[in-house]
């Protein structure tokens, strides 16, 4: 056994692991002390990242929740350490909305985790990794999260990733919440403009009653950056008023499932084993939509197993951190979805070569392009 | 007959009448001098208007191409006046693009004519109303544009208008030159994403060829502050797909003019004559959308002639100068979708006592909010 090897075995009983997840409603940290049968568990809230024209402040709120989580830690009497600090992080991993076109420098955060939780081994991954992981519990299939955006992501279990969709409201995100609340105000204006197809009343109402009158849309929706955020602002009163038997919010919404059995589909394409999951708000409840995609996806694709989400975005988050302790060299498949530091008490290349993974822990591992839910 | 009536009469011989199309795609201008059998005219081109944050640049292209006509006027020796200046213009009108949601204000407009022209009965029009004159020529019923957004209007031949879609590429547009653009990028993506369902290799490769790899096309768009006309730049390829045998491009030209034809079936609501004109380069060549558009208007509203365009709506934007210039009450059914101003040898309340309409003729009509192509 190497030393570092030794050094972290050491750590494994008195150290930290932490996850977040940043995400665009909120975010959130949860950190783990102990062995991993019986440990100690906390968790914390932050604000969501607010996006502008220079992108993301994820790293912001990267730093608050871990300051938030140092002075829980110090009030609590985890300052075992002789320096009358707490006690140390064995490991980070932070899972970002719209990572990486949104945050500009994924570097920005490994150098808040590592400043503020003094760990030395660090992950930065896009949320749909951490979904991934998270839904899935580490196995390989696709997971498919849906929030304002829609993405997929297929993953064989050893480094074949398949993604599908993604591409942002203008280009895609087809069955999202922005695509559902775009047609639920389109059937809106059609309504207000006395068409007799594709109109709604009752969206029309729903829509008066959140926005205020018609005529003052144009300005508030061309004239906010958030407007993909804004137009999925709508999706729940779309299944509000399908649940009250409205024809066009139920043709929106099975439509909507169409679509987002075509992206899970598309991510279960060749290598990836027929195992799914969704995650993500709209797909939780049992509405129109739930039904449509379940019933289209075994229509399409009968081989395929849909099972329960196993966990949320944070929880794979924590998977990932765990995984970045234990054995960070099995972190190397997700590198298309990861950035990843490890340098602790030896230089970065020989810390990877002493563990037999020095082609994949590079310092900085580029990450693929991956739009998001938060791209305007 | 008053002063001021008399004034105008004498000056119908020697006199400019002048026109202005302000557009996303380029501005023109068109003034015709002399008595309406025989009239001298003159047409120049102008630079499109650019839309930021802070609204349309439309003003500075007014008084660009004004200051080019008067160029022109100078060179060719129409300076008949006493004093060495060019000859008067009797009338001005403009249709601009957005007006009036872009277009901070159309005081500002009237100013730079004014100014330019030195002339004392100005018009700054909505483009869909310019569009409405030069389509219809001045008749009732109703016109539908077709550019990068869509909209249609209805006018009784009196005072009542009815509107239908003109809400941006967000909240309508259906149909028009973004929506086409987006289906067919959106196509595009499910290719890339090797989804079964409306997927299309011919417009993936089209929009490769146009926009380069598909991984860009985020970060181009949704950086983009004109992102609508970004994607409407992409339905002539559909037209071109879609006449090489596309089933993609044909299905979705086809849902285009279903969508169009419900547009302009709500603008021909209770008071408008059942008369139709089109308007806009995409409705302009024979082709699947043309077809479908044609079809299901006869289906749904059996009793309403489609009538081809009389005129441009810089044609139209003539015309209103020229109403302005020898009936200004008559433009006082246009009231929602422009501002008029007259205000000569009388103060203005006075001129318009008048003329007969003093209610009408106000300084500065207030303009309806008119969502137009450019809203991002």
């Amino acid at each position: 056994m190497s030393e570092l090897a030794q050094g972290i075995d050491e750590m494994a009983v008195d150290a930290w692991v932490v996850a977040l997840d940043v995400g665009g409603s909120g975010s959130r940290l949860v950190a783990e002390f102990g062995n991993s049968t019986h440990p100690e568990r906390i968790s914390l809230s932050g604000r969501a990242v607010k996006v502008s024209h220079h992108g993301s402040d994820a790293p912001a709120v990267v730093a608050s929740l871990c300051q938030s989580f140092n002075a829980w830690a110090a009030r609590m009497g985890h300052d075992g350490m002789s320096d009358g600090s707490t006690a140390p992080v064995a490991s980070a991993a932070v899972g970002i909305t719209g990572l990486t076109s949104l945050v500009e420098k994924p570097t920005d955060v490994h150098d808040i985790l590592a400043r503020e939780l003094r760990t030395n081994r660090t992950a930065v991954a896009g949320d749909a990794l951490t979904a991934h992981l998270g839904a899935l519990a580490g196995r390989a299939g696709a997971v498919l999260s849906v929030g304002t955006g829609a993405v997929a992501f297929g993953f064989d279990g050893v480094s074949r990733w398949r993604r599908a969709d993604g591409w942002g409201h203008l280009l895609g995100d087809l069955g999202a919440g922005v695509w559902v609340g775009g047609e639920a105000l389109r059937a809106a204006g059609r309504y207000h403009d006395g068409a007799s197809r594709g109109a709604s009343k009752r969206l029309l109402e729903a829509a008066v009653a959140k926005f205020g009158l018609i005529e003052s849309w144009p300005n508030q929706f061309y004239k906010n950056a958030e407007r993909a955020r804004q137009l999925a602002s709508m999706a729940p009163e779309v299944m509000i008023a399908a649940a009250e038997g409205d024809p066009t919010s139920i043709r929106i919404l099975e439509e909507a499932g169409r679509h987002l059995a075509d992206t899970l589909s598309s991510a279960l394409g060749r290598g990836i084993p027929p195992l799914a999951s969704t995650t993500g708000r709209l797909v939780q409840e049992e509405s129109p939509l739930t039904v449509s995609l379940t019933k289209h996806l075994s229509e399409d694709r009968p081989d395929v197993s849909l099972v329960p989400s196993a966990g949320s975005p944070l929880d794979g988050a924590l998977k990932l951190a765990q995984r970045l302790r234990e054995t960070p060299q099995s972190v190397a498949g997700f590198r298309p979805w990861l950035t990843v530091r490890v340098d602790g008490h030896h230089t970065l290349h020989e810390a990877a070569e002493d563990m037999g993974a020095a082609e994949t822990l590079t310092a900085e591992l580029s990450a693929t392009e991956l739009p998001g839910d938060e791209l305007q």
